[in-house]
């Protein structure tokens, strides 16, 4: 199983979560590409850090708002959409040249990774900046989504993400943001998900019943407080249980 | 004898001066990277057009600051401004890859090219990104300026540009443009100081000496009114002259 | 009958329609504040040569999206989206000052014109912002519009806007932008519209119908090639016919 | 005395110092004003808590640069510098007015603070903002300074502002902050000075002389970790000496 993460979501003097920590639990670095957040310099260390530890860096991309955090829709036309990913892929990839490394796949990140998932436009467009950059490029993003969708049909792999700190519903959607149920907050009950999305590719679903969830890689968040505490024990519960975090290529 | 322009200046809605016309008649195209102009979709049409035309790329890097054109002296610490410029190399790659080419030089922008020309940090942060990038990207500025010193003593391949419209003082340096016989207006003058350059290898300076002008690229200018007709004259002397227009690489 | 038009609009080196001459077409001058286009160095510009024509000035203000010139949708939440027009407001305002005057409406530009005329959350937003800064400021926008309805029960007061250069629907909204026969292209027809709108107060609707059409304001379009020669014949033919332009307050 | 800190210094998602701690230690808050840091969600929340707590706003003026946090100098000319800062004075203004107050005061930020302080032009940019905006705005500023002069020449207000946590020239200049001995980084020795500094206009300088230290306002720093804590020692001692800090107008 692939434990991936938000990395390098600072801008210029601002900083946000703790790069360091999260680097030394992940095989899979989404790295910020410098439109939702992320400055070059940081785009820099982040790459250098994931190279000499093994981790795979991917490119995190996102709408063109530092404002918003990239977390706004923003109503782009195709081509407009597909040029912005697409300056981010090249853009990443330049850092990881001098750690003799590449960028190994492609994460939406905020309103992006949302709108990708279930209308066809802003998918079609990262599918069409992954097939101008290299076709070989994975792209990670929710099973079944419609990203999932028009990327396999364009002939790229898609690698299937899970989410062990948010509740499903019982048709394998994740329960909306702006539900009161829509997280799992205690670590353990995380790190027991994330055991059971490994080694069962099932994940209890908000109303109790046992659903298939078949990912390839599990998202940790390490924005909020007490984060990097509760990647931590999801990272270990894993290897507790015979699971090795592997990056998914 | 290269002949180079800047284009894809415009951002977003805006345009600056006329890539279409303009990539007929060069060999090499200088693309602005998106921090003092050129936003994806312009960096791709320009990229589209210059490899169906068989123009070489270059990659036109600036400081981040499209309310200034990048024409204002910012004053980055070394690491800052190397990752400023790595990242805008990467990013423009990325739109030469549809188009199977990809950048083949790289040409500082603005205020950055006459800090780099005179100054050692800023020419080191750009030698630097060459490094770290592709050490077999060229440098493209004035010959003898810091930044081709410095690049040379790193090994990498500098390739000499010269000015057919701007006047040279007896030392072989540009008339500061603050001067108010910084520029050469007229284009038959212009276009024969071209030819000069081209074939006797010399200028003749602001005091009416004959000095040595040793150059591989002749800039031509695109964004005044006029300029296109006079970047035409220029390249149909040089024609005429026996001097065919062909990419330095 | 008032006469506004979009001014201002370049940003840093790039230059977007004539602001001179239709500052001497208009009565009315939206001037943008920054977000969309608009430089600090601009607005002082416009709001000087508007004041010595005694043209008001009125806050044009845009989604912050200077790639996307405010014309793309941005999913803004309502405390954002209202701070985001107050600060442009008051930003406006300080280039008023130097020159005696004051904002006097505020008008949205653009994807904000779209939304805050169909929407109530962006409608409120800008509502709010108005609230806030000024409730003697009228607000801009088409009759009958969200905004004109969320401004009104606020006790703001509207300013009508018409287009005639735009084709209506017998309902009396306009055409919309995606269909062939949205715009009305021919300047003399454009001209004999806007009589029929300040004299008449009707429009001939899309279908042939003649329907109401009651606005304070005629919206003049800047930004197209023989854009200014079609103000000026609209500002003719008004005059011909007896209305003289006049600032609406 | 006069106590002021920098506040609102964080830019959307991203955060710097603790505002609201800050808020209660001080008189005057410098509020950032977007070029630098500071959206406009934050402006609003600084300046309705200021206006709470009767703490005078002052508007923190930096240079167009969140990438460097405004702490890069960018060459700017006269126009350009004076019309971005005339541009920050009035959108700080638009989030006081719901709060039924209004700018008191203007003070540089980073590299636009040393500049004004050592150079003609950036001084003379700020104080013609000044001019334009409202001659009866005082800067807040190093005595002695060229701001401090060309505004006092042009009948502005100085306020003249001393960092108890500097160590002093004896010259009465700071000790740059390349020198290892730039920075008093005992809290309580950080107190003392300040307390010298309001009861006996003077300072220790780093060479042991005693020097004369006239000023209105000291600024806490709160960008740092125990920042908060020493600035509170400083208030209490203060108060303790029996000094009470109030706005200076």
């Amino acid at each position: 199983m692939d434990l991936n993460a938000d990395l390098g979501e600072g801008f210029g003097v601002w900083r946000l979560g703790d790069d360091e920590a999260l680097l030394d639990l992940v095989t899979s670095a989404n790295v910020a590409c410098g439109f939702h957040a992320g400055d070059p310099s940081t785009m820099r260390r982040v790459c250098a850090a994931a190279a000499e530890r093994g981790v795979a860096v991917g490119a995190q991309v996102g709408y063109r708002d530092l404002a918003g955090f990239g977390r706004r829709h923003i109503a782009y036309d195709f081509a407009e959409l597909r040029d912005e990913v697409l300056y981010q892929l090249g853009a990443l990839n330049a850092f990881c040249r001098p750690y003799r490394t590449r960028v190994r796949y492609l994460k939406p990140h905020g309103a992006l990774y949302h709108a990708a998932a279930c209308e066809e436009l802003p998918a079609a467009a990262v599918v069409a900046a992954v097939d101008d950059y290299d076709r070989d490029l994975p792209v990670l993003c929710p099973p079944g989504s419609v990203l999932a969708q028009l990327a396999q049909g364009a002939g790229l792999r898609v690698v299937a993400e899970g989410f062990a700190d948010r509740n499903y519903l019982p048709n394998g959607q994740l329960v909306p943001r702006t539900s009161p149920d829509a997280l799992v907050t205690e670590p353990p009950e995380v790190a027991r998900r994330a055991v059971r999305m490994a080694t069962e590719r099932t994940v209890v679903a908000v109303d109790g019943s046992v659903i298939p969830c078949v990912v390839d890689s599990i998202c940790l968040h390490g924005d909020s407080p007490g984060a990097v505490a509760a990647a931590e024990l999801v990272r270990a519960t894993l290897i507790d249980a015979g699971v090795t975090p592997t990056p998914f290529n």
